[in-house]
């Protein structure tokens, strides 16, 4: 039985970055079952996602690939299997549910160190898992006084990401820099369809015939940040907004569960605004 | 063997009007076959799609109808098979040569009187089916010149309706008032993501991984008109914007004729900006 | 605030049905919003669900409706909003998590009185929820000794509906014969292909390009019962076996809630091996 | 301005291929824009397909890559960019029309050489695209007369690929082995439900609620090889097998014409019964 790596690289092309990267791992005798090569040709950018097995020496690979490599490369050799991330969630409790559900049976490829709340409504739920459950209420408190709450609570745990699970506050872009890409929020729109709040009213005022859900990263400009997924579904006449919002529930948390699936697999690259996924 | 017959009502909603309705018809003694009946509370709307099977007088039918619904009912009773419809087009031939060939075996319930066009590049494959080709180009002209020549043209047909095949050039309020719901779009998006022009490039620049097509009735708001039908497609970071637009055209193309389908078969009602499909 | 009803009638198709039954509801005064009535004209019977608005008196117009309709009618008047079901379960926890999920927070239709399994690994998620857990081991008995115990079992709680949530035994004829159309299965390939055990397994050597699940009324032929819901998912040559399997757990929730939505909300009629959906 | 290739490779797997093809590929000092690299475990396989630009001379470069390769392997350089097919076809028009229109307008990467069918009612539609017709009755032959005078008439045009589309008759192993993983089908089913004949009449009988097609290479089994593509369109039971059929066609004929732009972009390979599509 074989080790099973995986490495991922992104930097600035040049020519002749695939044989060198593999020339190092074709030195220690290590098979790749696996391997995806992008260049974004706009930007002249390098991605690739390379499984291989066999024996390495994990740190002397790793040297030897940043001697191979431009000084900004960004190189992930053997990300950690389970992240540690918290989730923010608000009173909605579809996607919350579904993300403990996974996690209490290991299919959530991370660790939900706390969850964090701007009301106590979903306390019993997370409560029935055994998770750390922060309410962190917003009344009486500035924007920045409340974060600055909630960044204490999360200085306890450090994740490594935020997952926002219906967390239906904006973030202030202060808070968002300290987790540049590693905020991931689902929003109850096909993106860029009906960006901000209520789209499920707008959806059923502007009579669409298939509405959606869309996984991103969260950057400073509100449901502009890097898309990860979407999926939609039907509706028609005979919905109301409510049976709208209803039904969007689903693709919500199974859109929002695929993205996680993706980040946390070690899947996706950011690049700029965009999702490069293997 | 029976004969088919189909009814649609659209009317204020009052009680007892299904009751009324079919007590008209049980004295023809025919037999419903399907009915779908939706009352649209917001607006206090009523609207009725009845298949039934067997003899009726339908002048004397009809007139038993108005007499019993208020005056402003819409009152649509077997009507044409076959709709008269002029198609607009520009340069891109999918969408149009997709109709032709529908129409060529009989499967668009409707007869392609004509096509007119601002270009000329697609006269040889309108040509191969035999039917009328007007090339009005708009170049040296003022927009309402333009839409003068094409009324001229129009004027010969007739036609019942319009079906902007991938026809790039905005209407102005006074073409589209001459054709009150009977003016059929196909946009290339998933409205209300990305309206107006270049909707393809938008969505690579925006980086989403999915593309959609909606096909619509004009009204005087660009790209806002009632919806018909939409879809889409899955895209990933490999497709360029024109493999976008090359992709998208094959939803477009489906979504039109779906949308066709169901306006011709009589199976659409329009409240203001949106559609009740039965 | 009117009250709001549901009418449901399936029998022979005879002239003017939907004339008498909306006649019977006229002379109550109600308004009728919504009516969706259907003939299968292969087995000349009527099916119509009908949603209306205002006072009536329920046993007065049962029998109303009865004097009118054939005596083998099947008539359902605000049929029980609440179902009452019983889960049976194996040892996959996805589906039975999601409708406990759901139930929590009442968005299930229907009250889950006890899960039954035949193994005992499910019991701890159970517990979370405080729904009780019959572990009724099949090993040592004979299948209708094991039938038997869960049939002891269901007695005390007198379900409407058993819902097999990945329930991996197959039941008897004697057993289903006690839950005619009242047994709801989900089966995890996209029916009729790859019938009975190991579908994942059987589409990973197929080579197919999509995978599936079917939600269906169990009757004595294995996997032959009438459809409710099906969906699918897109797979690719990268996909093991394992992986399907895994992909298609959320396809394989999501078909089910679905179904078991359209069959505790009245939407569902059965007609022999088929179902006719409103 | 670059010049851009492709290179398609397939073989026994081993340690190192990755890194000896790209090294191959870097002292001609191309970039690789994009590569995709996958090893089937279980029979222990290798496929890679890799984009790159820049100068090479591919004869050299060919015998280069045979020399480290295994004798056995599969080197595709820079396939002909359109395809030469010809097209089978019986008396449905829609999928062989939506070929025509595309080669008429050079978007099928191919070139339709001629169309052979066993009726003469596609003849005129042919003509309209000026191409040639083979009207070869199977009256009053035997199979294999019958596909002698195909033969016959193939042989003319020697054609790298098959189309069957929309044909309806099964053909002989001796004539299949003619044309090895050259032949390719569009079923009108979701395969493997419903080989066979009348897959919508035993659609309809079954109840499903999604209907499909199935492009797939042409093997000596029925309706068994390689699957290429596959997509699925919702149903109900308001669809008789006649409409389930109609609505069929739309999905049949854009799943055939993508399968074959993913087989003549050169972007899929066959592994006994399966394929891989990069």
């Amino acid at each position: 039985m074989q080790e099973s790596h995986v490495l991922l690289i992104d930097c600035q092309d040049s020519i002749g970055l695939v044989h060198r990267i593999t020339g190092i791992l074709f030195r220690y005798g290590v098979n790749i079952t696996q391997n995806d090569e992008f260049v974004d040709n706009q930007r002249n950018y390098f991605f690739m996602r390379t499984l291989f097995e066999g024996q390495i020496a994990a740190p002397t690979l790793l040297t030897e690939l940043q001697q191979e490599l431009p000084p900004t490369a960004n190189i992930r050799l053997n990300p950690k299997k389970k992240k540690d991330i918290v989730i923010l969630a608000t009173k909605e409790h579809h996607c919350l549910g579904d993300l403990l559900l996974r996690y209490a049976y290991d299919e959530l490829d991370a660790n939900i160190l706390a969850v964090v709340s701007n009301h106590n409504v979903l306390q019993p739920l997370v409560a029935k898992f055994g998770i750390p459950f922060h309410y962190i209420a917003a009344e009486h408190k500035s924007r920045h006084e409340h974060e600055a709450a909630i960044d204490k609570a999360l200085a306890i745990y450090q994740p490594e990401f935020l997952v926002l699970a219906k967390y239906m506050r904006v973030l202030t872009p202060e808070f968002v820099a300290n987790y540049p890409n590693r905020i991931i929020n689902i929003h109850h729109s096909f993106l860029p369809a009906f960006i901000g709040a209520n789209p499920y009213k707008k959806a059923f005022e502007r009579g669409v015939k298939i509405i959606g859900a869309t996984a991103h990263f969260v950057n400073n400009d509100l449901d502009e940040g890097p898309i990860i997924h979407q999926d939609v579904i039907n509706v028609s006449h005979r919905f109301s907004a409510e049976e709208m919002a209803r039904a969007g529930k689903d693709v919500e948390k199974i859109v929002l569960a695929k993205a996680l699936k993706l980040v946390f697999q070690d899947r996706v690259f950011i690049q700029t605004n965009k999702t490069i996924i293997f």
